[in-house]
């Protein structure tokens, strides 16, 4: 099944969306529904919940608990992803300080850094190693995802490396596209996107005071 | 101009391809050249470029310094925006490292905390401020952006005083959705979407060693 990118990108605010309802005791929810909350018109949420293969029934909408599960299939949220921090500067304390993410679907196993003032300090629960260490790490450790928070200019190197020792995934917060071939998924987060979109939202605020 | 949140959400990322094409010394481009570049459809990118006003030609594709800089103008990125950045924990830390975004778009003045620990304490180049300062502060600077990187059961609270002083912008960190009216524009950046996208793609890559 072919999905869209812009609609892979919406899965996850469904997920969030659909679970919060689901904890809320909600039941069902009609495309009309889901599109108030998804800022989304109702025909968008029809032609997105389509295009993933799931269905509403006429007149019920859709199942709050089926939809959110069906998602969590497709979101691949029952396996568990192991990852490695690479980059022990802030975001990568500010990341191994959670540790892990989305419950317990993404587990950070290992931190990583070159910089021997911060090899053997603590970052969260884990004592940041040795950035030599990593291929003898991985060999022993399979690792889902790499966590890319060093500079940009060594982020490509440092990637390509990791792929050569068989990550697979790549989490890269450095301001830059990574480039890593078919056999690698890569998702390249741009803090900064966002604060565009805000800047865009200010300008459409109502002027008065 | 009505323009649909999916499409608002692409703009920042049309804008970073679009500069380092310009960058490059590109002139102009095809809706399909586009398309690989944005991982879209020719017709979506069409549909996009429709959306908010803008036109190519026929047989020649668009200008890729006018699309730009018309991206630029609906992004508001003339306009320089004040930021305060509310707690000085690992993200606030990372965030005040980077001190301004997108060139000098954005620029960050003041770091916030209420822990007496950090207060006069350094973030980058801010010397963190306490947050009983805030009120006192905001009458002397005006501010567009708060960013929000406190614990998520205290984000609405001070989101909510925040708003009563007069700040209108809100980039928050914690993992929920914060609700502040229509006089507020507010985007929550939910880090986790962005790896819940990752792991589907890591189940889409082909199973071979």
């Amino acid at each position: 099944m072919f999905i869209p990118d812009p609609v892979i990108h919406r899965l996850p605010v469904y997920y969030r969306h659909l679970q919060q309802l689901h904890l809320q005791g909600v039941k069902q929810i009609s495309s009309h529904g889901l599109a108030d909350i998804m800022n989304l018109t109702a025909s968008q949420i029809r032609q997105d919940i389509n295009r993933i293969g799931a269905a509403g029934r006429q007149g019920f909408g859709y199942s709050i608990e089926e939809l959110k599960n069906y998602i969590a299939g497709l979101l691949a949220m029952n396996q568990k992803r192991k990852m490695i921090i690479i980059g022990a500067g802030n975001i990568g304390h500010a990341l191994a300080q959670s540790g892990s993410f989305a419950g317990e679907s993404f587990e950070t196993i290992a931190v990583f850094d070159n910089n021997p003032e911060k090899i053997g300090t603590a970052a969260g629960n884990y004592t940041v190693r040795s950035i030599d260490s990593l291929q003898s790490f991985l060999a022993d450790h399979p690792v889902d995802i790499a966590v890319l928070a060093v500079p940009a200019d060594q982020t490509q190197r440092i990637a390509e490396n990791l792929k050569l020792f068989g990550v697979k995934g790549f989490w890269n917060f450095a301001p830059i596209d990574l480039v890593l071939g078919t056999r690698a998924a890569v998702v390249n987060v741009h803090l900064t996107d966002s604060l565009e979109v805000l800047s865009y939202q200010l300008d459409q605020l109502p002027k008065s005071e």
